[in-house]
């Protein structure tokens, strides 16, 4: 029985992750500073795996009961949004909290699966965007996934670590929220929360900006592929985009949330942000052909769950204690 | 009267850079913690600075006086030769202490000057290397030096912070030392210490690997004309290689230091380093026709200023108390 560690497992993506290697018979070792991460996340597997609160950026040589593991996927991530107002914090966790990842692999072997973005290449010359394309990170965040890329290769070439990084397009789904603590507002539960409670959302810009979106459960089931995967390219610190191929534009998704919701309130427009990136789409021809990576929901099918998550848990809070 | 900040301004290049600005007029002020610097290198112009022994990742901000600065010189640095053995103080030194001196730029609009290494770009197709190669870092200290470059980018393009980042060939010149705790030991200060205390110095692989060799004096001219550089590209956190476009080869170097020893002691020939680089030639045409940029010191003058240096300290070691 393979043994699996998520850093950042109790988060948006990793407890999703989570889930499907419980349902794969993995041992499954989730370790979480719970900054951003809830263990109501994990609710449905808590009997069935172990669970560490704890910082990554510490290190993780001083845990017990990791000597047998055999992957490592490293989910623990700050947000891009406040990559500027703490950028010492975004180089602990997307840069430092890798690297511990790493020494962990060099002292069990362990196969090292690092979760990277799409945003790293920002606005490109032409799309679709693939593994080619020429890196231009323009905020911490970008600067400290990319280092930690880089550091994956480094790895293998020296210590012979097998490592692979996924760099995601928009992963969207249930457990997404929006963290007004940190200030992480993720655009689709920030559209979805606001027109719940009756508040008018704000769009950046004009809102014609696109975005690739893809559904959590495709994303998960790409990385369990990478991980898996005995392909060159998925061991030597190779890197894969998982996306969809397909742009949304906000002002799109924000029209299919109103329908959804058969809401009567209107967003507005509010100021561009600086840095942001005018059009996303992503080819995964490579992880389809090296690993038959393939998202299969759409997002009518994807914005439908998150819609109704969103929903249930807006009524169990006010319902709630 | 310009108040210029040197972070890691005790250490070997850091001390030049002092003696350059006061000589220049200069209000000086240097931040060392003292790991591999040593205040002995500023001991001619201790009265007329100021000196705070200080590690710079933990911020910049805490120190007193600091208001009036216009320039930020980031010379500490922690050195390649280690990185692979404690990356995460790699990452705290060549990229935390970086951003603590743009978050000081920030907030006094002090202009940045970032001391980064030509090793970026590892083994590249052809030489001489410019500024326009695609990096390929194989070391943590490459990966943060060259995340320590994007983020001067990052910090211009965002709170529109003054930066240039200076690309140093192998710089080489009295006070470079070997550092036995540290584990550092630059090439020709490593061969003449050996052959001064009669012990066979080993050369790496086959010596036939080349170098860029910059004089210290020429590097620090080099600096303080980037950082005084009003052109576009010297102020948007672009990127200029100071060295010599000359390769020497390792034995030839080191035939060099017998030669002016006139030692009778013959080096060894150890085994190849891991992820060594086989051959570094740097055109700095884009340092010369942006800010005038041009080495002065034949590399026959250099070594012997550098022989001559290492050869004082030695004597005076063994007569000292």
């Amino acid at each position: 029985m393979v043994t699996s560690l998520i850093a950042g497992g109790a988060g948006f993506i990793g407890s999703h992750l989570a889930e499907e290697l419980v349902r794969l018979g993995r041992k499954v070792i989730v370790v979480d500073d719970l900054t951003n991460g809830r263990m109501g996340n994990l609710a449905s597997v808590e009997d069935q795996i172990t669970f560490h609160q704890h910082d990554i950026t510490r290190g993780l040589l001083s845990l017990e009961g990791l000597e047998g593991i055999g992957e490592i996927y490293d989910l623990a991530c700050y947000p891009r949004q406040i990559s500027f107002a703490n950028p010492i914090r975004d180089c602990e966790v997307n840069l430092t909290g890798t690297i511990s990842c790493l020494e962990l692999a060099r002292k069990t072997g362990a196969k090292v699966l690092f979760t990277s973005n799409t945003g790293i290449v920002s606005n490109p010359q032409s799309l679709p965007v693939d593994e080619t394309f020429v890196p231009n990170p323009l905020t911490p965040y970008d600067i400290h996934k990319l280092a930690s890329e880089y550091m994956l290769k480094a790895y293998h070439k020296y210590h012979r670590i097998r490592a692979v990084t996924v760099r995601f397009a928009s992963i969207y789904g249930p457990r997404q929220r929006v963290n007004d603590k940190l200030g992480w507002k993720p655009v689709i539960p920030e559209f979805v929360t606001k027109f719940l409670s009756g508040k008018v959302p704000t769009i950046d810009g004009d809102g014609r900006q696109t975005r690739d979106f893809l559904y959590v459960k495709d994303a998960v089931r790409g990385v369990v592929q990478a991980m898996e995967s005995k392909a060159p390219e998925a061991n030597n610190g190779g890197m894969f985009i998982l996306g969809t191929c397909v742009e949304t534009s906000i002002n799109d998704i924000c029209s299919a949330i109103v329908q959804l919701l058969d809401s009567k309130v209107k967003a507005q427009h509010g100021p561009a942000k600086l840095e942001d990136i005018m059009r996303m789409r992503y080819d995964y021809t490579k992880a389809k052909t090296t690993f038959g990576f393939d998202p299969e929901t759409s997002l009518e099918d994807g914005l439908r769950e998150t819609v109704e998550f969103l929903r249930k848990e807006a009524r169990s809070q006010i319902s709630g204690p």
